[in-house]
């Protein structure tokens, strides 16, 4: 088996800097909220089992999934450092989550009290498997984060008990998930407690996937749903046409589509003779990364399926780009960069991060976005109905809730992004000021010291008790053109170190030893394959892995009618009084003046133009002023 | 009463050129194959009433207007020249028509064999008063053109049941239609009898509309109807939010609007005292014509509701622009042409017909268009969730097949739109080859030759019997620049003459003197207002009355990777291979080059660009040749 990077945990890890204060936004105010949330909307009370026929609030399929989030996302908190008042609460849902679990090992509230003769009857839509696969994830968060394996077992057994209803043996359903999830959440499984039959039943679910007979049209023919219409209209929608071995365009729904393809790059990784399973999964990263990503990092471009298109259908106005799919996407490259310890997925991985991911969620973590459009038109505003879950401004909660809880695991277990290690060598994958301790056997120690993204100088200093000889591999980012290295403050070459978009720094190392990376990050315009039909004639703008956008706010509306010339000068400035201190970029550009044209709709002149001060913001940061206009691809002159 | 035009009746004009072709199609091809349509569909059997509960395909409660518009247009036609075998066909269907009429004059085969309990229990959506609109515009229609009266009179008999059943009498109901039609025919009525209680209650309905208590609220009550939750969801769906002479911008479903507008110009023409109605028609022609309207005189921009939204909002990949929408657009023109003797009307008029109106039908006459965006893109073909409506080809049918038979009657009578009278004064609004008979109380003829739209040259020629003095105004186009004018070959200066867009030549005319009219029609770039987000950095292209597109079959994929220089030459030329001969025209662009591009979707530089040589094709002649993308606001550098 390949000599895989493993990511160094969370735990281990920690964060200032930017990502430092997101994450402690996140535990401050986003896991309070959620709770709130959880308990307001009937999700705890319903673990209780008590609901009863003619009953409000019928407890629905995937609510499991919404509260195993929040205690993955509590569990890392807890691993990052104590909290006695969210551990409180998260002990007492878990009591709850152990009751609600059958004797069978069964847990799913609504096929305990709504629906119990419909147990396992539609694996396609019902998410059972779904709500399981965040329960395992939950329960090893929980465990890691606390030493607590109340839960861990309690899905242990949901696990086992699940083992024997589906597989290939007499008597069992050969099924797999609707949605996908639980291939991520039994790798975990296995990983905590070494049981390998929880990797079986994970990639069980991986190679199953697709197979003739279809299990979905079986189940549909069992359940006597002889039409087999359904909303997803073809086993495409979850990425079941055919074996994901076969596959080579990224299909369907865009989250079930990233869960699958993380999950069964957990599972390529932990077994052996996969070369089918990563020539599909390489040749779906190409395809979605070169074909069906937006620039921010955003995946899934239509509204209808929240799902894939097709090659270049990058629409922005009308983007789903939902938070929960860039999340997926995240997990996704980063299981890719363990693999191939390739620099090219790390990029992915950080724009995600610091696009698509975090405009999912309020600068003050309250507020949130499901769906994130790169453009917002008078026609977003006025509520088109051909993009019916835009909104223009982020919003408390939703009906179907996944993305808050999700941002919340990934905010609270994002050190674990930062760092891998392989043999002898440290791997560092994301700037950051803080610090990663217990490397290479817990001998050494390197701290972080930097503004990044804001400013492109990155102070490393590596603490060992004694000196130790180690790679540093220090990533470089596509972005970025002419970094500059020194060691201890002597230049070195950065060009000869590279390696698949790491500088390696091969030495004996010191306590006390300095590296000083630069980035240089000057604002820069970006521009899509011509084949993207929206993006024609315009370019984004870009500083080191932040993607930028013109808000209403600054620029005035009819961002339409503004260009900037393809030579004007971008500046970058820091800004400490918008959305609480980011840099953002300014521009002369023009805008078509209005003056003089009176009132008809088409003229045979297009109209002067008025010379106008652009100020654009980091994506991340948008809506978090006034709602209003917004462009990411801005035209240009 | 002011002194309005009197539009010259169709059967005294004969069409030649352009337009007279596409009549004789219409005749040869559209009206055959429609009545074949009618049989097939059971629109025609289901006059009998003998469907019965249980019996497949009920009859439809708009069924009678499809029948309606095609007798109207056989009606047309018949007045220009005989065909006994339509004629038989029609009279043959007017038969059924007159049988199926109730004692009481009740005429609604839905409402007869259906439903009958429901009769005017839902004029909000049951169509009952819009199929009787359309029933009266046939009768008169079939009545002018054959001299026979039976439809006729089944109409008045309706007609005066409809007055006992609605008005603001003691017992009857203060209801109007909620798809508006019936004002149209009611006023075809009056001018084709003298009873002057059909004006009467054509204005009834104008005026009442809108009116609180809201007829259709209380109509959903009697209905038991209390959450009043429809389709259309709020009263503008239908312009009855608030009294029409309060209404100062186009709302809800264009084809009510337009039907509304054209009826209440009817209204407001034939009654006094109509200052508010006036103050509302000619602000909402200002706000339709100067921020809702598409530049092929398409209107509605949403498939939802097939309706207007907001000021600017004209999206061209998801316009809905409904072929109805813009012939009820020429309607509406055309009155307020014979109102106000303005060429700005006249210009709209034109607008519509050579663009959105007759990219409706396939040039040889047999498939229709519903929806007719401005841009088809690679999602239009791949059948976009967000435009369910739009077809990338012309369909035989549709299921609501208002389109088909509305544009075939408005082919038929399309010589009453050419010309106009008023005192001693001719008005000539179209310019086509043919002649008009009978002006002037007998006295005078006039002929045209002309190959426009293709040339820029019209000559007229006047024939008389003895020396008559009148005023020829001849219609000089809001599009045109540099217009001149010879009469007997002398030139004489337009400038001098002009008057609300129209060349007035005063004098005493003499058998075979000669106008020549020379309307120059360089190839022109068209910009639309600044705040059309859609049309940011675009032009179109017009030559004469003529938008232009690009298409696919001409110019290979990625329309929107080719952008026009500003400087680029635009060449017209006659292709008598394209569509049976068009003018085409031609320039030197510019495409993004994809070569050396690398696999990137996102890179630093745009890439360079590829010279290619442009073809674009009127945009009504689209779509018949391969299907494929379109695009009329084409970028610009």
């Amino acid at each position: 088996m390949p000599n895989h990077l493993k990511a160094v945990p969370h735990h281990k890890v920690e964060l200032g800097g930017f990502w430092g204060e997101r994450q402690q936004i996140n535990r401050r105010e986003t896991l309070p909220i959620q709770y709130r949330q959880l308990a307001e909307t009937g999700r705890l009370d319903a673990l209780n089992l008590t609901w009863k026929l003619g009953d409000p609030n019928p407890p629905h399929i995937f609510w499991e999934s919404d509260v195993a989030k929040w205690i993955e996302a509590v569990g890392y908190a807890l691993g990052n450092s104590p909290d006695p008042k969210l551990e409180a609460l998260a002990d007492e849902t878990i009591e709850r989550i152990a009751k609600a679990q059958q004797p069978d090992g069964y847990l799913n509230v609504h096929f305990t009290v709504v629906e119990p003769e419909k147990r396992w009857t539609n694996v396609r839509d019902a998410h059972e498997l779904y709500c399981a696969g965040h329960l395992m994830e939950a329960a090893v968060a929980y465990y890691e984060g606390t030493g607590k394996d109340k839960l861990l077992r309690v899905m242990q057994r949901y696990a086992d008990y699940i083992d024997e209803v589906f597989g290939r043996g007499p008597g069992q359903k050969r099924g797999y998930p609707g949605h996908e999830e639980i291939e991520l959440g039994l790798v975990k499984l296995y990983r905590a407690t070494g049981e390998e039959r929880y990797l079986d039943l994970a990639r069980y679910f991986v190679e199953e996937r697709g197979a003739e007979p279809h299990y979905f049209d079986i189940e549909a023919h069992e359940r006597g749903d002889e039409q087999n219409a359904w909303y997803g209209r073809n086993h495409a929608y979850n990425q079941s046409h055919v074996p994901l071995a076969e596959q080579r365009a990224a299909e369907g729904h865009a989250v079930r589509a990233m869960y699958l393809y993380a999950g069964a790059t957990d599972v390529a990784m932990e077994t052996a003779d996969q070369e089918a399973l990563w020539t599909a999964l390489e040749a779906l990263w190409h395809n979605v990364t070169e074909r069906r990503m937006y620039v921010t990092g955003g995946v899934g471009s239509a509204h209808h399926g929240e799902r894939f298109t097709f090659d270049y259908h990058l629409p922005n106005e009308t983007a789903y780009a939902e938070t929960c799919a860039s999340i997926g996407l995240v997990f996704w490259a980063q299981r890719m960069l363990q693999a191939h310890a390739d620099g090219a997925y790390a990029d992915v991985m950080e724009r995600a991060l610091y696009n698509g991911v975090l405009s999912g969620v309020s600068l003050d973590g309250q507020q949130f976005f499901y769906v994130n459009p790169l453009e917002v038109t008078p026609a977003t505003i006025h509520g088109s109905q051909t993009m019916p879950s835009t909104k223009v401004e982020r919003q408390d909660w939703f009906g179907c809730a996944c993305c808050p809880p999700n941002l919340a695991r990934l905010m609270a277990s994002l050190g674990g992004y930062a760092y891998s290690e392989r043999d002898d060598e440290v791997w560092v994958h994301l700037y950051t000021s803080g610090s990663v301790a217990g490397l290479l056997g817990g001998r050494v120690t390197i701290r972080q010291d930097t503004r990044y993204p804001w400013d492109e100088e990155i102070a490393l200093q590596v603490s060992c008790d004694e000196a130790t000889r180690f790679t540093l591999a220090l990533r470089i980012p596509g972005w970025c053109r002419g970094a500059r290295l020194a060691v201890n403050g002597k230049p070195v070459p950065v060009a000869d170190l590279l390696e698949a978009g790491y500088a390696k720094l091969s030495r004996t190392w010191h306590d006390g030893d300095q590296v000083t990376l630069t980035l240089p990050m000057p604002v820069e315009r970006v521009y899509a394959h011509p084949a993207v039909w929206e993006n024609a004639g315009r370019a984004a703008l870009q500083r080191g892995p932040l993607v930028y956008c013109l808000e209403e706010v600054d620029n005035g509306d009819t961002l339409a009618s503004i260009v900037l010339p393809r030579d004007a000068a971008l500046e970058a400035r820091w800004s400490p009084d918008v959305t609480g201190g980011v840099m953002t970029v300014h521009a002369q550009g023009l805008r078509r003046a209005l003056a003089g044209r009176g009132r008809a709709l088409y003229a045979r002149q297009p109209g002067g133009w008025v010379p106008c001060s652009l100020t654009a913001v980091p994506y991340y940061a948008w809506a978090n002023r006034e709602p209003g206009e917004m462009m990411v691809w801005i035209h240009e002159c």
